[in-house]
């Protein structure tokens, strides 16, 4: 149940807080996207809203306030910022030392100090769970193509590793094919991980005539859940295609999935499954 | 004490199987190098062996035991062969059930069924450790830079990384800047993932100007050490170089430093540490 007046976006880059806002829309609930320039995609100015730089924490949270806003969800991508180069107002500055002390500790220290901040600002911070349901990953085979015997020991290995090296707040996504590891995200992201495959030898991985290997993204187990899921869009899919593998799954209830329906058609042309297992379905 | 007749060295790419035979050479022991084609590098070519394909495991085991050779070291890289385009002799096709079923499981399992089937045809299989200590990591700094105490974090944490993760038998290599995890190393190995980081952006890594975060190599827990030791060149010094890297950290024991003088000499230039730890100096 929804248990908030209006709900505050803070939008970084990508689709994910388009989607959202034109959910919102769509649905009539009362909301206010604060874009974070530059990253904020252009699509979300005509809603209602305001604009600020990553740094004017301050001023950020003084609209949303002015606008009614009592509740807030982080959504969306912000490069790890240069705090010299940031233009922090007053309000920003008081959160800087809590900030920096976690900057050293990975990426979800940091988010994780950024939703206290904004938690000791009188916000509740909600997940997207709360907010759109539909975005969360769901359990079994999403589209025509479900993985085999094989693919599924390649899914498990993934799943397991990425749980090992996901303790250290690495990145999210393993690609392995046929027992072996092909690639670990790091900080280069899910895209260009894909793009490295596909620039494996062909001994080693697979290709659209003979699909192998598989990429499976799983959320951190130290990971805020309200912040920084791990997410598959359309490009993931094509991605993957091009890298040959025979297809991705994430953990159901543990990631989001960016206009679910063209992920799933998209996967169904180029012959890839699109699968969520539950954390009992890959244990070792 | 060095208690074989004559050496044979089963000669991969790379520049560490041509050290090797001008150690042989300089000492005046006994060698034989069996230089596989079209990997072996062409400095090999006048050294005394016998060049053959990867599949012609028979042959190259006769020429072996025609020259007298008694104990057997492989040395270099052989990329992972595409079974139906390799020319196999009969002897290969012996040992194909074997090294297929360990194909399925990684680089490791691969590299020590290779291993038992040469000693099940009579030869002594031995480490580099026996041939030629010199190339062994040694602890300690090895140039004119020591890592401080912001660097041994980095290091400590990427090499708990390397730990959990080699127990899967992925890369060798991982990347840590100010605690933040920038790349791992999985089949594309080590000068690709460097490279990989000198893309990252600036606000996550260091520059020439201000040196920041360390490359750590470790083997992996279950490597065969008579193989697979994760090496080091002047090129991985190029590499963590452009990658803005302070330095880079193996394991005493555990790496093989290809030309140390270079590496040293190269490491200074540039103002990096190279570093050797102790499982102890970075245990949790």
């Amino acid at each position: 149940m929804q248990s908030w007046k209006k709900l505050g976006v803070i939008a970084g880059g990508g689709e994910l807080p388009v989607v959202l806002a034109e959910h919102c829309e769509t649905t009539g609930r009362p909301y206010f996207i604060a874009r974070v320039s530059p990253f904020a995609d252009p699509a979300l100015d005509r809603h209602p809203g305001a604009t600020h730089g990553l740094g004017a924490m301050g001023a950020r949270i003084d609209a949303m306030r002015a606008a009614g806003v009592d509740a807030l969800i982080l959504l969306g991508q912000v490069p790890r910022p240069d705090i010299g180069s940031l233009k922090l107002d007053a309000a920003a500055m008081a959160m800087l030392p809590a900030v920096v002390a976690a900057m050293g500790q990975g990426d979800d220290a940091l988010l994780r100090a950024l939703l206290a901040e904004h938690e000791k600002a009188g916000f509740r911070v909600v997940g997207v769970e709360e907010v759109m349901a539909d975005l969360l990953a769901t359990s079994g085979a999403w589209g025509a193509v479900t993985p085999d015997e094989r693919q599924l020991r390649d899914l498990k290995r993934a799943a397991l590793i990425a749980d090992a090296i996901n303790k250290f707040d690495v990145g999210q996504g393993v690609v392995v094919c046929g027992g072996l590891v092909l690639a670990v995200e790091a900080q280069e992201g899910t895209d260009a991980m894909l793009r490295r495959v596909a620039d494996l030898p062909l001994t080693v991985r697979g290709s659209a005539d003979k699909r192998r290997g598989v990429l499976v993204k799983r959320p951190k187990p130290i990971q805020e859940r309200r912040i920084d899921l791990p997410t598959i869009g359309v490009r993931t899919i094509e991605g993957a295609a091009s890298a040959g593998l025979a297809g991705i799954a994430v953990e159901a209830g543990g990631a989001l999935a960016v206009r679910r329906d063209e992920i799933v058609a998209a996967a169904n042309r180029a012959g890839l499954f699109v699968y969520g297992f539950t954390p009992e379905e890959v244990a070792p």
